[in-house]
């Protein structure tokens, strides 16, 4: 009798997950049900295939919820992480196990009681970013500490780019996930993380200037800035004793300092909507944040208010968006500033057909051992082939789909709520992405840390 | 028979409030209750005084509360804002007026029609600003108005300093009211203002750097900074048709690029707490904000971080603090980085017993008449006597103690909970504070305006 696999959300980050299971369906007896609220969008080539039912599915339709779930072996939550928890709630009900990409609610979290003793496996933060980063680098913590070293430095880096033969604005740039949140990136709060026992914090208006810079081979450089809260999985990793630990998103270099023109001028600010916005043009959008001037142009202005040279790469990279047209128009009724640069950004940055992404990962480890200091950097690429078979679907959706077949073939049993950190979950998940081009090249390097001893001087 | 005062709350600002209502209790026959927390902390001289009676009273306890303000004709509340509330809904319940020097709240604006069918009056935003500045403000509007003129611009300015001959500080700066509002000055929001006609936002990280000036005769120069929302008055000050309304804080010229140090740094941040801050030393808070350099100063650091020469005034005010004491403790539990610093700052700003303190207001007003644009131009200054006779006190109390003696007089009768902005209330009580110092100069000056016309080519 084939096992029956239920997937909640058939979104954006789902083709390749899809077809995980569908490939698999014979081999290993899977029956695939898709509930979505738009069950039509779903790829014919998908919703025809003789293992797999595509059904409509309103997770706040209690009925319809509790008849799918209990129908299912195990659940995969592909929704939007507020969404998950009825979901998960009908889990425990039916003793289902649930899989999702989504961080670890408070609302998940009080589950986990119930999971055990229910014995079921709730998989939590199995994407990409969370999901890979903390399964790659768990990999290399234990090998590290198994080998008796102690881990001093830990730093980890993401970023979901354009590929470099799609990469073709000054920016280095494109959406290739949700744009709400690469604008509103940083915000809510200072940056916090610990350099060499200390804690250090960037407030958001500083954030985009203090970046550091990674190399990778065949790739070129990249930088990287801090994430809010570097801190989050310090236990979890079991990083009590580490100097320093980082975490951060990753760009191409200078996407950082022009990215903090926006930071600077408040169109960023989310926080409240600007009259008649509709009606208003780019020009007059970039003017709201600039002093009156009878006399001086609102590019002079801008110039002289951020002390950009007009030969300035960074000057380009503005009138590249068209911010200073005069005819185009937001179009967008109370608008937010910060969803008012979306909009012009999307002019310039969405994906075009025949674009292909790019997933970019780096760890940093440095380490005592044997009274040596050493250094291991790992970085991982993946590229897209197209809009569907995305670089960012393949990361976020392979590590769900081996996850789910592995609890489902009692290869991962640990019950509760979790995320994949332990030797278990991980080592089988890397192993079988490595078949899909998604693995990690580690290199020695010296251990530079930041202390005095290394430091040129 | 006399009449009965009951002021609750017996404060910093209620020196003159208090000593008023005691000097005229004989002519006008006045009864003065003081219900504080602390009536022991009421000076003897007042609590003493033959038609004076301190007691206990405690808001939040329903019967006392009540019972002082049955007994009462008028009620003057100094307590903080968010406390007024439980005062005024007795003050319905047994019929009596009610004066308050705070922002009038959405609850207390709930209480408006029962006010008026009590024929009750419910004076509000009387101190110094909210309070003179409305006065001084609408007494300009109305005469321009009433000779045919037309309101195009609308500017005002007011600032709590200390006087010129207790400023002894690179900052020309000391805390003469909470220093707690000093240091979260401008967050929560962009600053919001129309010049010319145009929306202007300014976000908290450039606020300090937005300024604008005024000259004072025989006090020198300021500057201004935009408060967060400059537009609250225009429909109470009939401004719907201004194209530029403008309303900020005056510091001494120089503040706040240095006060935009610590925004930079990201000191002013009070939306979380520093690991172990008790023990930290005022350098290592600095640190904090820094990045880490295993060979670099703190103060190198700094320097670099906000581009600042050696030699630069900047880095003076800066010293000045003591931030970078490797001694001096922070001595603070779980402290954010706003309460951290405002705690070094206390150590250098706060009043002398000599000190005395300073208070500036500055208006200007654009207009039209007669097919011609002119400016009127307006300032007050007033000086305080001592730490306890501040003009801070002067120009919050005395308002305050005019408008509550108006009102029982009769001479204020229009019912409601309101501002004061019209003619029955500001004349005669601007009219009174000029017997106490209280006034304003007036300048006609060319309309300058933001407007092509008139900028200088």
């Amino acid at each position: 009798m084939s096992r029956k696999i239920l997937v909640v959300g058939a979104g954006k980050s789902t083709s390749y997950l899809l077809d995980y299971f569908l490939d698999k369906s014979i081999s290993e007896s899977l029956h695939l049900t898709i509930g979505d609220l738009n069950p039509e969008s779903i790829p014919t080539k998908i919703a025809s295939h003789p293992n797999c039912k595509a059904l409509e599915l309103d997770v706040f339709k209690d009925e319809e919820r509790a008849a799918a779930i209990k129908n299912a072996d195990i659940v995969v939550s592909m929704l939007p992480a507020r969404f998950h928890i009825k979901v998960a709630e009908d889990c425990i009900k039916f003793k289902k196990h649930l899989v999702t990409a989504s961080y670890v609610s408070p609302e998940i979290m009080e589950l986990d009681e119930a999971a055990k003793e229910n014995g079921l496996v709730f998989m939590n933060e199995i994407g990409l970013d969370p999901g890979i980063d903390h399964m790659s680098a768990m990999q290399v913590i234990d090998r590290i500490r198994d080998k008796g070293g102690k881990i001093l430095l830990f730093e980890s880096f993401t970023g979901g780019l354009v590929a470099p033969e799609s990469d073709n604005n000054l920016w280095n740039y494109k959406f290739t996930w949700n744009p709400r949140n690469v604008v509103l990136a940083g915000q809510g709060g200072a940056a916090k993380f610990i350099q060499e026992g200390t804690y250090k914090f960037i407030p958001y208006h500083k954030l985009f200037r203090r970046t550091e810079f990674f190399e990778i081979d065949g790739y070129g450089r990249f930088e990287g800035y801090a994430n809010r809260d570097s801190l989050n999985y310090k236990e979890a990793y079991g990083l009590q004793n580490a100097l320093t630990i980082y975490r951060g998103t990753m760009r191409r270099v200078g996407f950082s300092k022009a990215w903090n023109m926006f930071v600077q001028l408040g169109m960023t600010d989310d926080s409240y909507t600007v009259e008649d916005s509709e009606n208003m043009t780019y020009r007059e959008f970039v003017n709201l944040f600039l002093p009156y001037s009878p006399t001086d142009s609102v590019e002079l202005k801008l110039r002289h208010y951020l002390k950009i040279d007009q030969d300035d790469i960074m000057w380009d990279k503005l009138t590249e968006l068209n911010l200073f047209d005069t005819e185009k128009r937001i179009g967008l009724k109370n608008a937010t500033p910060a969803q008012i640069l979306q909009k012009i950004l999307e002019d310039s940055w969405t994906l075009a057909p025949e674009d292909k992404d790019m997933i970019v990962m780096y760890h940093k480890f440095g380490y005592e051992i044997n009274g040596k200091k050493e250094q291991i950097d790992s970085n991982m690429v993946v590229l897209g082939e197209d809009r569907t078979y995305t670089a960012m679907a393949k990361t976020v959706g392979l590590p769900v789909a081996i996850a789910t077949l592995l609890i489902l073939n009692k290869n991962i049993t640990q019950p509760g709520v979790q995320i994949p950190i332990s030797n278990e979950v991980y080592t089988p998940i890397l192993k079988e992405l490595e078949n899909y081009g998604i693995s990690f090249k580690e290199h020695h390097v010296p251990y530079l840390g930041y202390n005095p001893d290394t430091v040129a001087s």
